[in-house]
């Protein structure tokens, strides 16, 4: 029994880029889109790329319905007022959300929203029955999409359920990267924050997507 | 003609770490502290480990006049009591804030001071005559003090002038450790957070010190 994962804003390439990962490894997918049309057209690209039906495209509520952990990749800008209307149909299921907030022009400085995590904020929303996890704020949306190269980064996953981080975990794992528990859900602060870190040190070092490694585990395991 | 580095909080065992590293590698070191006798004696205890005179112990205030850089490695809690009566001996001279605002006791948990970062509050406590530069917030000092090993962990560097964090990017890899520059000091806010991130990740897999690596870099020079 896999997990069917909805991807609202996979329309999108950080989004689209773990559509993509998730189909190649086999599992069911479905892109979803405040439009219709978007969410398919973006599937058949997938689905092209793999050379097998894998991805589906649905408007975001008939995507939720359908899926056992929705995984979200909006701007910022777009974090609440996707989730604000979709709180009823996500009831009961996991939320990976995986919003950072920039604040353009000046994407490479932090600037936290009342100083404090994105993803933190959307769980205060949709009240603690949503269980929501924070993952993949740090993976590069360029190297996602490049499956000819493994991702050289790891996914730091924050939230107040250990179960449900643990699930995110292990299909973090399916696609090939390593997803590791660092934390409850204000955490995500430091994730969020890390990539206005990362686009500077793009810029300074000229690198296409850096990321990050947590380096002294002598495993992966929880202790 | 090598930069004297005072280590103020250099008696705890991130400064000291760090002095003993900078000792351990050629560098005239000045350990300082509120206490001139802890000082003194910390001094000693490194160059006993290193069979060399290389450590000398001063009260706080001789130790930042005789100076070219200065690092602060003292508990968020000491952090501006410290500096504030320091800042007339701090002009000219950088600052390498190491400081990580943990809230005991839940040092686990991002819990940023005004949801800021607590080195840029130090760069506008002291003005902007003084460069302060954000470095060291997750190099775990369990390693930095055990010399058979080298330190799997970057130093992410962060400050408004350049030319400061040049110097302490290269002052870090002259004790074998890799600074890479990551912005301005605001940014020092996802260092500070990576920390309670870090701690959880000790205790979730039980690793004595966990660090970070920045990946994707062809070069650690910069662009």
């Amino acid at each position: 029994m896999s997990t069917v994962v909805a991807v609202l804003g996979g329309t999108g390439s950080e989004g689209g880029g773990i559509a993509l990962r998730l189909a190649h490894t086999g599992h069911t997918v479905i892109i979803g889109s405040r439009d219709e049309e978007r969410a398919k057209e973006a599937a058949r690209a997938i689905n092209d790329r793999i050379g097998q039906e894998r991805a589906v495209g649905m408007a975001n509520p008939a995507a939720v319905a359908a899926a056992d952990l929705v995984l979200l990749t909006v701007p910022y800008a777009a974090q609440i007022k996707t989730l604000e209307p979709l709180r009823q149909a996500l009831q009961g299921k996991i939320l990976v959300d995986a919003t950072v907030p920039l604040m353009p022009p000046k994407v490479s400085r932090v600037q936290l929203p009342n100083g404090a995590s994105a993803v933190a904020h959307a769980q205060e929303v949709l009240g603690s029955e949503i269980r929501v996890v924070s993952a993949f704020q740090n993976v590069s949306a360029h190297h996602l999409n490049d499956l000819d190269h493994s991702v050289d980064c790891d996914v730091l996953v924050c939230g107040n359920d250990a179960s449900a981080c643990d699930q995110v975990i292990a299909l973090i794992g399916a696609i090939g990267l390593r997803g590791i528990y660092a934390g409850t859900i204000e955490n995500s602060a430091a994730a969020e924050a890390m990539t206005s870190l990362l686009i500077a040190i793009n810029r300074r070092y000229k690198a296409s997507g850096s990321g990050i490694r947590i380096t002294g585990l002598s495993t992966s395991e929880p202790g």
